[in-house]
């Protein structure tokens, strides 16, 4: 550590929100060798990204600590130009993969129960961005876990996400008779079925990562159980799911719609980022990047898909398009207007691939796929 | 087991149903020591439990083969006489003991998403027999499980059973408006909040099995949680509430709402009655005896509730009474008649105590129990 009070080292990182209610800015201080300081100014960009790596990751910190100023800079610009020509052959192959797990893990159309088999199939196959399956078995590629329980947790988080989807779409909820391009679960059964279908998607998915298959060591699997379950719960994505219910048609600042929208969509989104570094036993320094990087790209994939509300087609998207603004509903498009909600979830995806620099080229599709949420069109 | 052989020994189990539709009895046969075989006849009642036994369980078979039909007949005479004037004292003390542990378990009410929190303790606290949290703690009680682990995973139990409580009341399920002789959730609060806070709480069960705070071993942990994943999910309760669903005004046969029930409300009993021996980390057969007085007293307890749903008022019962008659609901109450289904709960509830003598005195309260379940009013 010697080493590094000889280089310049960063010291401080604060977030300015202006009183004119533009967008908040950073500043971040530095202490140089001679033993000055020196500050990037707020209206430098390259203080985000350093503010946020101070402010959020011990381990950040101290990879600056140790070589200085240029490697943020560094890594900011390459995050910047960071284009992977791979991510859509590699976002298809995964789906397929996963699609492959789901069939055979979800219950088969047997049985007196089979509508409700029929239903859960047909609210997880054959549909959706696989964005969650996608964070998992990257981010386990990092640590070399073996694709077969890579695509088992993909698979019990995609059941997951499904499950949520269908409840959210319910009348006394969202009251959303189109989903991934198709009707709804409650209304191509009806909605005892989808209830009965969200709730059993939600047990198969904490049996799924329960059982020995998922992984030899069951520390990891009663970790994966832990984790997923307080993503989903109270403190996680039902809980923004009740944020969300009680503010429509209320005013939500910034910041209580940013808490609502990591809650919502961001834990389940983080949690999957995180998943490879449970299952390969990874150093928690290196979980935490990957928690770091979900958090960012949940929060930057939720903004662009408020983005896509506001302005896309329901043909393109295959969901209602226009509904959050019909219903009041809390987004950071409605706070900051279109425009400084599409520069905030640029800003998000940029800082969400920093974050992963430290594991190079294992991490790339990772990187990519951050900027992939942010210009996606559906 | 040479020994075995000079003794009367069991060989045989066969369950005849009169084509008359009267109540199926068991023909059991025995070999004798000299090589004869004799058979106890179909009139005899006797014959139930010793089929039962013989059909179910090795280790029962065992126990049969090396100690002749005796102590068969000693188990059945000894659980007839069963009555144990410590259970309402015993139920009532874990009763105190689980809803101390729901209330440090379950979310606290803070937040933007508070109303989340109170809906779940509104659904979860303050009421309820504990029947389930009865079975955990006195299963566990048998392997010298630790109070404070059991009583974890007694309130896992009691959240997953409050879930299924709050969604199956919701207007697109029963409708029903009534619960534990106060408003459902769906009435105090409002049929979105229902809808999540029955999610939440089947993610918080979850989430506490996995806990390590609820047994040092994270393979019991695991093994909870996969256990509980099963007996929730689609082959389990919510199969068997969408059997339930799909059956209304239509007429199923004993056997089809036999294996209805064993699904509803079936697997969660038994999986509560198998907790202990996961917990308390003992060998197969010990809990497959625990599953199958689980399953013997679920459908006991079945069969006692539609009963009470017949004949009971709803100032006793905290439930509205012929709600199943009203919507023409699958119940062995319809398949057989009041009598002889009360006759099919007492029969159930004496199998489910023959499982457990190999248990001795350490079983005691949950022999009790099978008689009570059948004998409540409420």
């Amino acid at each position: 550590m010697a080493a590094s009070r000889r280089k310049t080292e960063q010291v401080g990182g604060i977030w300015h929100a202006p009183p004119d209610g533009a967008m908040p800015r950073a500043l971040a201080t530095w202490r140089k060798p001679d033993g000055c300081t020196k500050q990037w100014p707020n209206s430098d960009p390259r203080a985000t990204l350093a503010c946020d790596s101070y402010n959020r990751s011990d381990r950040l910190v101290r990879i600056c600590s140790s070589t200085g100023v240029n490697l943020i800079q560094g890594w900011y610009l390459r995050s910047m130009a960071q284009v992977d020509t791979d991510l859509p052959a590699a976002l298809s192959q995964i789906a397929e993969v996963v699609e492959a797990a789901l069939e055979s893990l979800l219950p088969p159309s047997e049985g007196a129960e089979s509508r409700l088999a029929d239903a859960m199939r047909y609210a997880t196959l054959g549909g959706g961005k696989r964005l969650r399956a996608f964070l998992v078995m990257q981010s386990s590629a990092i640590f070399a876990v073996s694709e077969t329980c890579a695509a088992r947790v993909a698979a019990a988080i995609e059941m997951l996400h499904a499950y949520s989807l269908v409840h959210d779409d319910l009348p006394a909820m969202d009251d959303d008779d189109l989903r991934r391009g198709k009707p709804s679960t409650h209304i191509a059964f009806d909605e005892a079925t989808a209830i009965l279908a969200g709730d059993a998607l939600q047990a198969r998915a904490f049996e799924v990562l329960a059982e020995p298959d998922t992984h030899s060591d069951p520390q990891a699997r009663c970790e994966l159980v832990a984790a997923l379950g307080a993503a989903a719960g109270a403190r996680g994505m039902a809980g923004g799911q009740m944020i969300d219910m009680l503010a429509e048609g209320r005013t939500l600042d910034g910041a209580a719609v940013t808490r609502l929208q990591a809650l919502k969509t961001g834990r389940l989104i983080q949690f999957s980022a995180e998943a490879g570094a449970i299952l390969g036993r990874a150093p928690p320094f290196q979980r935490h990047l990957l928690a770091a990087y979900g958090r960012d790209v949940g929060a930057a994939f939720q903004i662009a898909d408020d983005l896509l509300d506001a302005e896309g087609s329901t043909e393109v998207t295959g969901k209602t398009a226009g509904k959050d603004a019909a219903a009041g509903k809390a987004t950071m498009v409605a706070v900051l207007g279109i425009e400084r909600a599409r520069a905030q979830a640029d800003l998000l995806a940029r800082q969400a691939a920093g974050h992963l620099e430290t594991f190079g080229d294992r991490a790339k599709l990772l990187r990519a796929l951050a900027a992939y949420v942010v210009t996606r069109r559906n």
